[in-house]
């Protein structure tokens, strides 16, 4: 059902004026602690599904959280009406919080800090990536329903909790709900904007393969006077396999790697070099100055288009206060890697574990631990709904979408593609600023309202 | 006051009777949790102290907890007597006890724990390194005291709470109290036998220089998708800094290091050969199979005679259960120096921090923090004191004690010469496989029974 301009005009009005409301509804959700990855917060991220599907219910969706191995999926579905469906995906699981003791203030208690520049930022776990993302569909929906009685779309919601912990059950899940989730388009809010200003549809995401990597020495920990230098120390061996990963000239050393790896097209290339990203002011905001990536790749490429090994964990020893002369038995590494178009996820995890095999002493041993993983994805930039959805984003935020790439992974796109055979938008208000998956993560107010704004145009126009 | 022979046997059937009481006192004090490296437990450090003054005091003994910046160190006279003097040290602290998870008792409730080969293990942290060892030379001064009325000679104990944390306060607190620990020779408890069988002298240590680096990259933690490839990651950079610190060979990488090591004379290596040292069971016992140091020497001359470079722990990023995508800030080692003769251990560190310096990038900061050393120490083996002993060794065990190195570091053998003027005899009977610094450290029953029957026949001997 098309809306009117009027119409459109009185839900973006209900919204702001319902700001407050809307707050209140966000620090709600960010309290709950559904930290997916740990296995001490199930009941949390079960609290927070339960906590989503009782507001969804409340405003006219038949709601429920479906079970799966791991975390519940919640699935919603608006009334039936006329018009295109939509598939809306966020997801409601957040990161660990770790180190807590670098939070200025309590990771789940949302607090609301005015900025020397105007803006004000919502701080707590989980404000950008993803409950206040997720929320700013809700909102929208919420405030079309209040002034016009309904959606004007088909709208079902997919809101998954273990999008922070590889994601296994979403695809088998996907796979046995397919027939209700059929729709026209998918919607993704899990992204940012090219910058604070820029209102982005991603249209190209890097994959990624996760893997934990053990290596076991001696079959126990050993004194560093008795045995140091005839018994191998497992953190020597590690730390060879890990700066073994690399060449000097930064690029990934693993046999193969690149075998796949095609230059991006001419067309997509000239497209990003009008966006004004500025590389130097990308690191210098982070305190670096130098890229760490391939010596021949500008930072874009080698955030957007070039695929990436990062060592994000490693440990082993005595890592507490003080000084332990120990030579432990077992070093260990959690270590990733951002797949661009075309590369096998399923080739790159193998090569890797080639590359680690064959570095390890024949006295040692080494075991493997997959953590989840997907290929990259890319969106077709011609379809109908990309440009409603543009058209509506330049309405919102005066002046054109950005057509960008994305370093990050979001495999429900590769997934929704390949299963339910949707192409999807891409659609986020957050800003690289945001912290996501760092102490003191924030989202603006700003990327908050707006966000639930441009949701409330995005929908009208995609109802045609 | 030399002893007859009946007045030694009446002791050494003293010590045998009193097995049951010995016993119970060890299980006292290896219940106090005195892990000197960690500040959470100071006052159990204490605690340890005041138990061995009260201990002491009750023995006869002058006996007070001296004060020092960290842990205190505890003093105790013998009343004054004929004879010569010597200076017992040994050390109440213990390692930190992690992981926990792989202890098969409490680490601090003494377990004794009947064995296939007819030894009895006494199970927990410290009944080996060193607190069993330590309460061998009390117990063998209570059954002489029970049994001739005192002591043959003149004793100081000096008690350290620090030597497994850097054992920094120890050095000043010598030099201030010069006069009271003056004495003819000092007896050191700290170190192994050659084999279960083999009463042991060591005679060479190496020294220990102790280091913490931490490498900083970001100003915060990143999310690895979108700073992935272009921002320094610190795990990357640590670990390519670990790796340059050993070649291909095993020697240790950093400029300089083997600038003042000599070889071992060959009258101590011929000597060395007649032990019967067996390097591959050595390795076995471990479950490993090849040697890692430099390829060209044996595994007694790498544990014994040439210096080693440890990474005792790493950390850095996300290293709990499960997976998360972060780049960190910061990444951390503790690296330990083990010196032999003629090494410097300022040099050493000042080399070590150099060769770091050169491989970190220049947008990224490192930073050191020192945690303790000391040179490597050698005793004559021709001394008066050391023939006595020696020989005194061989008539409780019947057979010659061995004269040996080790690859450990016990500084304050260099700190009794040094600020003393005092030789060191290092005579201890903690066995290699008693897994000290591991999970389910132990001490044979035969250990600390036929330690205590030692002692009482080498301070028998020592008063002429």
């Amino acid at each position: 059902m098309p809306l009117s301009p009027a119409m459109i005009d009185a839900a973006l009005t209900y919204a702001d004026t319902q700001m407050d409301q809307s707050l209140g509804r966000l620090r709600e959700l960010v309290g709950i602690k559904s930290i997916s990855t740990d296995p001490a917060y199930k009941a949390e991220c079960q609290r927070a599904a339960d906590w989503l599907v009782t507001e969804l219910n409340a405003e006219g969706f038949a709601a429920s959280a479906r079970p799966t191995p791991g975390h519940p999926v919640v699935v919603a579905h608006a009334p039936k009406t006329a018009g295109p469906s939509v598939l809306f995906y966020a997801h409601y699981d957040v990161q660990p919080v770790d180190p807590v003791s670098l939070w200025n203030t309590d990771p789940f208690a949302l607090v609301e800090q005015k900025q020397p520049d105007g803006e004000t930022h919502l701080v707590a776990r989980g404000t950008s990536d993803d409950k206040g993302q997720l929320l700013t569909f809700l909102e929208a929906c919420r405030a079309l329903r209040a002034t016009t009685g309904g959606l004007p779309l088909n709208v079902t919601l997919c809101l998954e909790g273990e999008e922070e912990s590889g994601g296994k059950n979403l695809p088998p899940f996907l796979a046995s709900a397919k027939d209700e989730l059929a729709a026209d388009v998918a919607l993704v809010c899990d992204t940012d904007m090219l910058d604070p200003q820029t209102p982005s549809i991603t249209t190209m995401l890097r994959g990624l393969v996760g893997e934990e990597v053990e290596i076991t020495a001696a079959n126990k920990d050993l004194h560093s006077g008795m045995y140091g230098n005839a018994a191998r120390n497992p953190n020597q061996v590690l730390a060879e396999i890990i700066a073994s990963l690399r060449n000097p000239d930064g690029s990934v050393a693993v046999a193969g790697f690149y075998d796949d790896v095609k230059e991006v097209d001419a067309t997509t290339m000239a497209s990003w070099q009008t966006l004004g990203f500025d590389g130097a002011a990308f690191l210098k905001d982070i305190g670096l100055s130098i890229p760490a990536g391939e010596k021949s790749r500008s930072v874009l490429e080698q955030t957007w288009s070039r695929p990436t090994c990062e060592i994000n964990g490693m440990s082993g020893g005595y890592t507490g206060a003080g000084f332990k002369t120990v030579i432990p038995a077992k070093a260990s590494a959690k270590i990733s890697f951002r797949l661009v178009a075309d590369m096998d996820p399923d080739k790159i995890r193998a090569a890797f574990r080639a590359h680690v095999r064959a570095r390890v002493p024949a006295d040692c041993s080494v075991s493997f631990t997959e953590h989840g993983g997907g290929p990259a994805i890319s969106v077709p930039t011609t379809g109908k709904y990309l440009q409603q959805a543009r058209a509506a984003l330049a309405d919102e935020w005066g002046r054109q979408a950005a057509l960008r790439a994305s370093g990050g992974s979001i495999p429900v796109a590769g997934d929704f593609k390949r299963i339910l055979g949707l192409d999807t938008l891409l659609i986020g208000y957050a800003n690289a600023d945001d912290r996501i998956h760092s102490p003191n993560e924030k989202y603006n107010l700003k990327s908050y309202h707006k966000g639930i704004r441009s949701w409330i145009r995005i929908l009208a126009a995609l109802a045609g």
